[in-house]
C-alpha cells in the first residue's frame, strides 16, 4: 500500500547554490549529503517541516540527471511515493498494465528498496516508489 | 512557518484519462474536483495515503496551465508548501532577498489563502506557500 509522500527530486546545476537558495526560500536545513556513484548524482536532503526535498546533481554527462537538465533544464525531477513493499507496488502495477521502468525493486540510497514508474503511465511525471529499511 | 508539503500540482490535457491514471498506478481515490474560473482550470484532486496530487486542466488557452503545457509539455507544475501564515512566509521571504510572484496573499480554492514564489527564486522550480482555511 502507497502511504503518501517519500520526497520531491529536484534537478539542479550547482548543488550549493540550490541549497542555498531552498534554505533561504522555506526555512528548511540540509539533514543528508551523499553521492550516489551508481545514479552519477551528488544528493542534499533539504528537510522543511514534514516534507524531505532531494537535490540532486549530476556527477558526469551519462547521469540521467545531466540528461533530464539538457533536455528540459533544471526543476522537478521525480516524486517518490512511500511504499510498505515497493516490490508488491510494482506487482500490483504490473498487473494493472501500469508501463514500468523497474519490474523488481533494486537498492536505492540509505539502505531503502526503489522501483520507478514510466513517466508515460502517468502522463508525464516520473513515479518512484521507495520502502524505507526495516528496522 | 512552514510545516511540511500541502499538495503537488500536475498540468494535465485531459482529466478524466489522469484521474484514471493516477488512481490505476497509485491506488489512490478522488476526493474533490472544481472548477478555478480565476485560474481558467479545472482541478481534481486525488488522495494517495497522506499525499493530495491536484490535477489541473487549462479551460482555455489563456490559462497560466495552458502555456506550461504549450511550453514544457504535461507534467509536475508546482510545489504547495503548508504554512501557518502565508502573508508572514512571503514578508519573510521578501525580507531575504526571495523573488516573489505574489507579495500580498490572496484567496485560492476551498477558503485557503495563498502566494506564489517566483521560479527562479528556487532553480526553476514554482512553489506555492498555501494556509488553511481557519477554523
Amino acid at each position: 500500500m502507497i502511504r503518501g509522500l517519500n520526497h520531491i527530486g529536484i534537478a539542479v546545476e550547482n548543488l550549493d547554490a540550490a541549497v542555498a537558495l531552498w534554505q533561504t526560500a522555506t526555512g528548511g536545513r540540509v539533514v543528508h549529503r551523499e553521492t550516489v556513484a551508481e545514479q552519477r548524482v551528488e544528493v542534499a536532503v533539504i528537510e522543511i517541516g514534514s516534507l524531505h526535498v532531494e537535490l540532486l546533481r549530476p556527477t558526469s554527462e551519462d547521469s540521467p540527471i545531466f540528461k533530464f537538465i539538457a533536455a528540459r533544464g533544471p526543476g522537478i525531477h521525480h516524486i517518490a511515493l512511500q511504499a510498505d513493499s515497493t516490490q508488491a507496488e510494482l506487482d500490483r502495477m504490473k498487473s494493472q498494465g501500469v508501463r514500468l521502468i523497474d519490474e523488481t525493486a533494486r537498492a536505492g540510497a540509505e539502505g531503502t528498496r526503489v522501483g520507478f514508474v514510466h513517466p508515460k503511465a502517468v502522463g508525464g511525471v516520473l513515479l518512484e516508489v521507495v520502502e524505507a529499511r526495516k528496522g
